[in-house]
This record gives C-alpha cells, structure tokens and sequence, in this order.
C-alpha cells in the first residue's frame, strides 16, 4: 500500500502533484517542463482520442498531417499572432552534430547553421494557412474541414504536469470557408462538440461562451471556450474554438474565385483540446484516497479480486471469477482478473481505488457459499452483496449510474461555488474566502478587466452564451453594463 | 480528367512522385525536407495505425509517450549509437524570440540560449532508457511493453515523398526484459508481427530475417527485418526489430534484483515502422492509371456512380443507388454514392482508378429497366454486369479477391526478380540489366559488403530465417560460405 496521498484539505496542489505521479498517470522528464505520460495516464488520452476523433469524423472532418516546424519569418505574417505565440518557443538553429575535436561527446557543427531558423510549433496557423494557399483556388474547394493531432511546444517557465507542460499533445482543427457565416457556424459547432464530450464523457459541466478580447487567441476575431470548475474553487479552460475571420487567408494570400466569379479571402476556423483535458478529469472528481474516473474513459471499467487463504480455496475462487471475467468482457466491459498472489487483497483495494477503477468485484469462499459476490463503486465508496445471478444488470448500473453521480456532484458542485456579486468589496471577499465562479457586472473594457486582474488575479472566464440581458453597473467602475460575466482565478 | 501520370516504363521515379502528388496522398511543405500528408493520404496512414495498434495490444503492450527533445549527452552515453544518430538531426539552441530591434519580424534572442541543446528526437532509446532507470527495481518490474506512436526528426539531404523525408510518423516500441532469452523472443515476435501485417493487410510479401552488421541498428547486437521488392526491382525494408542486448542498460545504468536477489542489467528490444510503409504500399500494387490498395487498407473500399441524362433520370438512378450504398454500409463496407452534378461519370471513373479505389458500382437507366448494374474491379480494371441480388455477394467476393490477388501478383513478381547468381560476372549482369533480389554466396565479412556496394550499390538486403545450410563460395571473393543472401539494390 504507497497511497499516502497528501489529502485535498491539506494542500490541493501537492495533492494534485501526489496523485499524479502515484496513479501512474504521468512524470517529469530529463528535458526541462517536458512530461513522460506513463501508460495508464496514456490510456486515458488514447480514449478520449477515439472520441473526440469520432465526433470530429461524424460532424464531416477529416485528419492530415502538417510540419513540426515552421519558418521563423512566418509568425511575423500575422501581426497580433506574433504578439501571442512567436515569443516562448524552441527554436531550431542549425542541423548538425559533430565530434568534439577537444574531448569526448559531441558538439553542435557551427557550420551547420539554418539560413532561417525553425519553430516548434506552438500552434499551426502559419503553416497550415500557407499550405492552403496551394489547396483552395474556387468555391469548390471549399469548405475544408480538416484535423491535426500532434504534438505542440511552448516554452513555458513554470510546469506542472498535464496542466501546463512545455509539449503537449493536443488536437488543431483548422477550417476554411467561403463566407463568414459558414465559418462562424463551424466555430459554434465545434465548441458545441466540446461542450458534448466534457459533459457526456468526462461527466464535466461546462459554462459555455465567449472570451473577453484580453483572453482571445492572437490572430482571432472571437474566441468561444468551455469553463470548468476545479474542487478548490479555480477555473480551468477544457477547450476553446476561434472564429479568425480573414486574418490569416489575408496574411498568407489565400483567395477563391466565388460562385459569382469573384477573388475573395477565404474566412477561417481553428479549434483544440490537449492533455490539459486530463488534469481537469483528475481535478474534478477525485477525492483523498485517489482518481475517479467517469466509467466511459476508464482504462479498466470494473476489476475482479480474489479473496482466499489456500490454494485450495483460490483454485475454486478463480474458476467462478473467470466466468464472471469471461461474461463481462463478452458484454463489452473492459475488466480484469487481478489474479497475482505477491499482493494481498487489502493491498489491491487500495491500489484499485488510487487508480479510479469505478467498480471493484471481490469474492471469496464465503461468497462461493452463498452465490454472492460484493460490488463497491468507486465514486461512493459504498459495498453491498449482490446475488451471483445479478452481476451483469448491476455493473452495467454502476457504470452509468456512476457517469451520471459524478457529472451531478460536480454540478452542484459548481452552482453552490458561483455566487453574484454586486460590489467591489464583495467581489473581493467572495474570491478570496469562497473561490469558485463570480457572477458580476462588467464595463466591458480591457482596461477594468486588467485592473481587476491586477489586484486581484481573477480573469473573465467566460461570458456566457446564455448570458442574461440584464441592466447594472460595473462591479469595479460603476459604470453601466448589460449582464454579468463569470470571473474565477484560473489554471 | 487530371491524371496524366508519367507511366511506370518511362519514369519510375517521376511515375511516383506524380501518383503521389495527383492522388491526393502527399506533398512538400515550406519546411525544407518535411512534408503534409493529405487526408486521403492520411487516411491510409490511420488505417495502417488502427490494425498495428490492435496488434500490439494483443502481443501485450501498451502505448505511452515520452518527450520530442533528447539532451544532446544522452547521445554520447552509448557508444555507437552515437556514431549513428546524433549528426544530421534538428538542434535546438534557444528558447525565445523577440522583435527586430533593428527593423520588421522577429530574431533569436540571444540572451535565450540553452545550457544544454536539446535534439529532436531522431529515435528515443537514449530518453526512454533514461526513463526507465526510474521504473525499475526488481523483477516483479519486468518485462516492460511500451510503444510510442510519435514524430522523428533525421536531416536527410535527399528526401521524397513517404520514402525519405526529415520528419516522418512512426512508432517505436521499446521493451525491458529480465533475460536474454525473453529478449530475443520478443525481438522475433515483433518483426514476426510486422510480417503478418505487411503481408495480410498490406498485401505485400515480404522476405523475414537478420540485417548484416553493416546494416545493423546503431546500438543494436541483432537487427531483424522484413524486405520488400518494389516494381522497379529495388528492394525497401519495411520495418525492423532490434535485440538490443544489455547496451542500453549499461548507457543509462538500469539495473533490477533478479529472483536471485543478484543485481543484473536489464534486456532491451526496439522496433519500428513508418510511414515509408505507405511509399511502400503505392510503389508494390500500383499501375499506370493510378494507385491500386488493398481493401483492407483502402480509405473507401467501393464508390457508386451514377449514370444519367436528365434530371428525370437522375431521379431515380440515386433512389436505388442509395438503397445500394445503404445495404453495403449495414455490411460494414466503406462505401461513397457519388452524386455530384459538376462531373461527368468518365471524370469519376479516371478519378476513382487513380484514387485506387478497390471497387466500383456503376448505375444508369439501362441498368434499371434489366435489374443489373456494372461492376469494375480497380486491380484488373475487368467490368462485367451483374443482377442487382448479387451485389453484396459480389461485392464481398471482390473485396476479398481483390486483397489476395494483389499479393499473389507481388510474389509472382518477386520470385520472378529473385535470382540465383554464382559468379561475379553474373552477379553484375544480373543487378545491371535485371534488378530484383540476387541470392548469393558471401564470405559473411563487412570488408565485401563494403567492396561489393562501392562497386555495385547493391548491399545485403537480409539474410533469410530459412535460409538453406549450403557450402559455396563468396560471389565476390570466392572464399567459403555457408548460405545465399539477399543482395539489391535499395530505397
């Protein structure tokens, strides 16, 4: 038993930092902010893959593949993207090695010197857009509707695993389209999809909306997000879709001949979530004695431990939790027989619940006995006896029922931690003795919200789509808005 | 009709370089040696991925990832894996940019310099060894079966298309094991995998057995490999598995307590394959009028065109095209109705041939008033009418007949070009004016390899599992030898 885990209470971040690396999920590499995601961490990102990548697929997009790298004098294209992402990156400045002619190892070769120097992605626009150019010359070509997974490096000072790491694996949707309509609806669409997979997979609620210009992604027109909730009351951007008008077809020279004949810049989408996504699961649900997994994106939904003392006894144990295996694999449940005699069964409970297996099957002698086995669900911790004959209805029960009670309790969750505030002052105390989403007034003006942010470090998270048009004054100037945005310290 | 390849006689090498580019699967990016792989291209890519993938996970690995960046003395810590892979690959020295004090766009800031370079990783031993050191203790830590599915980076002077380019997509499978034994099974099993692949879903034979020391993995005691014939007679291998010995373990100090209690060095295995596979898949099956693939691994496995004048007929040519595509979906076949109105039925037939689309159903008015349609197979570019009950079956029949005839014509091609040489006269003449696989007599010393290629550009392709026991003499020297093996020319 290695749990030990700092508890929430205690410190949340080194819970958070504990968790991470004693569920296997994740762990800091010999390359400065980079991560190792270990394979049960691993398995998690793959399953979210396969569904997101579905839902990528059913809404018409496709997958290609773009460079790694991109020319230094492409960021300088667009000037606002400059700004945002041509500052904290790798950058590649030469293409050789050679043999230290002074001692052991090697040495970069001076002679090897890119004539321009090459980036990192840190994101993809740039090449993508110049790539279209090549793509697009009518309306027939359009729309594109195209998807990237890969890997992206911003060079970030300050790591903390998953959450903000140097490279990071993510997907980069980039669409092109004849109008600006047909583009704002894509945007719209894909933030919808994201919204759908936090919610109905990884049992997250999302506050749907727009960033405040001071939040929006450099080089877009709007940015749309999905806002979550963390357990100690900070918010966490899961996702975000940018409408970026004809800035880049402007920027790399990308037009089409229109149905009516005429040279027009093409209007443009991009749209991504990462790895970040599986710090927010881990945040969201999990509790002091480890991760809680939504059973549609645990690797292993449901495992089998054997209680016995003999061989004897375990001889007879594992014949009737091999059939119980064999059933539940050929219902579709990802499940395992944890059949290994160096642990003890006390040592596997514990072991199971630091990795959020959702349902845990144990049997032993007395069970064989009296046709029982005993069922305990992660999310509650609860156990109960259930008939042999029940197995099947009940773990199929359990797997929804638990998606369902943690999509719940972390809604109620969040609507007991979003409160309206109508004062400076009461802003002030609300964020700094409650946390959570603060409801309030705003001037709409970057400069009340840096202002804010400044003595505060709270940020506008989002600003709903469901906002309600409702006539005040700005929690911090007073002066007159039409509805309140969320604010929140943010991850 | 935009087809217009070069044909195969005229120009192999231009023959694919325009398949590869009018296809839709390919092509260069900005980023000199790096390419964008296209969604149709793409596609291939996700098919190869998803059956390799189920592969591996039956053999009982798991996937994880580690970081894009390898410290630059990781390299020098093995020996000759250094003299291998740490000289042409992408450098990267700094980690910020900043605005042109002295004019427009961006420069390296040059306060922003790495203590140490980081090398985008043109193969991942070195990092994944070093990580390892932290994952193992003991026995009970082994084995270890890890795959990554990642981007590399090689600065290669000379690329093209899938076969050669600097960065390229692969995977990388890196096991730890407790012995020798364990090892060298696992580093059969894999290419035993991989030949099973190449063959069942790629549809091209492929010749099982060990590289010569020349041809060896940098770092590696043993590499095993599957060599493929193309068209033109040049051989490509198409993937390799690496007995690693205790080399790796010894560089990075990974160590665990056997059973014994005795502290021993850990066993490696690295294997991978790439996305040189899809160069591979093009150059084996495809003809002048375009791409011909495997249905196992085509992106659509069948497209239905409609033939009609009026809009009338139109009408209700789609009604019973779609109540067609409807009926092989429900069957699990990848299938497209294409009802575009903007091109003539000829276009789609030249479109769909070079798309090497495996099947076509062809449907107009005739066909509806006799209860047939027209149904061409992109392999043998046959037609023939069929009663339009006997579409699935013979769609199914096709598929199936499609898969296995294209590998039975590759191996009729490769013994075809596999030829027997025992004089050096012979062997010149043979490479010279007939290419393909020569099985020669060879004295077993790196020295007349070395001769052998300078003289010829021929290299040992593999020397065969079932390789016959037989005395000769080396083609080349005339010394003793105790077996044939494979000499081509190679990409």
């Amino acid at each position: 038993m290695a749990k030990e885990l700092t508890s929430r209470a205690t410190d949340y971040s080194q819970w958070y930092n504990d968790l991470v690396i004693k569920a296997d999920m994740a762990e800091s590499s010999a390359v400065r902010g980079c991560m190792v995601i270990k394979p049960y961490g691993y398995s998690i990102w793959e399953k979210m893959q396969a569904s997101l990548d579905k839902m990528f697929k059913d809404t018409g997009h496709t997958n290609a593949y773009f460079p790694l790298f991109i020319p230094k004098s492409f960021f300088s294209k667009e000037a606002s993207h400059v700004e945002g992402f041509a500052k904290e990156c790798a950058v590649v400045t030469h293409y050789r090695l050679k043999n230290d002619p002074n001692g052991k190892g090697v040495v970069v070769d001076s002679e090897a010197k890119l004539e321009e120097e090459l980036i990192v992605r840190p994101t993809s626009e740039t090449i993508i857009w110049n790539t279209y150019k090549g793509w697009i010359q009518s309306y027939r070509d359009l729309p594109i509707l195209v998807n990237q997974w890969a890997n992206v490096v911003r060079w970030e000072m300050r790591t903390r695993l998953f959450l903000r790491t140097a490279e990071f694996l993510w997907q980069e949707g980039h669409t092109a389209h004849a109008t600006r309509e047909e583009a704002e609806i894509e945007t719209r669409k894909m933030i919808d999809v994201y919204a759908d997979f936090a919610e109905n997979y990884m049992a997250i609620p999302v506050i749907k909306g727009h960033k405040s210009a001071n939040e929006r992604f450099a080089g877009a027109l709007d940015t749309l997000c999905i806002e979550a909730l963390m357990q100690d009351g900070k918010a966490l951007q899961c996702g975000t879709s940018h409408f970026l008008g004809q800035n880049f077809a402007k920027a790399f020279d990308v037009k089409f001949q229109s149905k009516q004949g005429v040279q027009e810049y093409v209007w443009a989408t991009s749209w991504g979530v990462s790895t970040r996504l599986i710090g927010a699961l881990i945040m969201a649900h999990s509790d002091d004695n480890g991760l809680v997994l939504p059973p549609k994106l645990a690797p292993l939904q449901v495992v089998i431990v054997p209680i016995y003392k003999t061989d004897e006894e375990f001889k007879k144990v594992a014949e009737k939790a091999n059939e119980i295996f064999s059933m539940l694999k050929a219902n579709g449940i990802s499940v395992k027989f944890d059949d290994r005699d160096t642990h003890k069964p006390g040592w596997k409970f514990n072991e199971y619940e630091l990795k959020g297996v959702p349902v845990r099957i144990a049997i032993g002698p007395k069970d064989l006995e009296n046709g029982t086995v005993e069922i305990a669900r992660r999310d509650t911790l609860e156990k109960k006896s259930y008939a042999a004959t029940e197995i099947l209805d009940t773990v199929k029960f359990l797997l929804g029922d638990i998606q369902k009670n943690l999509y719940n309790k972390a809604l109620a969750y969040r609507k007991a931690n979003t409160t309206e505030v109508n004062s400076w002052e009461e802003f002030k105390k609300v964020l700094e003795e409650k946390g959570g989403f603060i409801s309030a007034h705003w001037d709409g003006t970057s400069e009340t919200e840096e202002k804010i942010k400044e003595e505060t470090k709270a940020t506008i998270r989002v600003i709903p789509f469901d906002q309600k048009k409702e006539g005040g004054k700005c929690v911090y100037t007073g002066k007159p808005s039409e509805g309140r945005v969320l604010f929140a310290k943010a991850y």
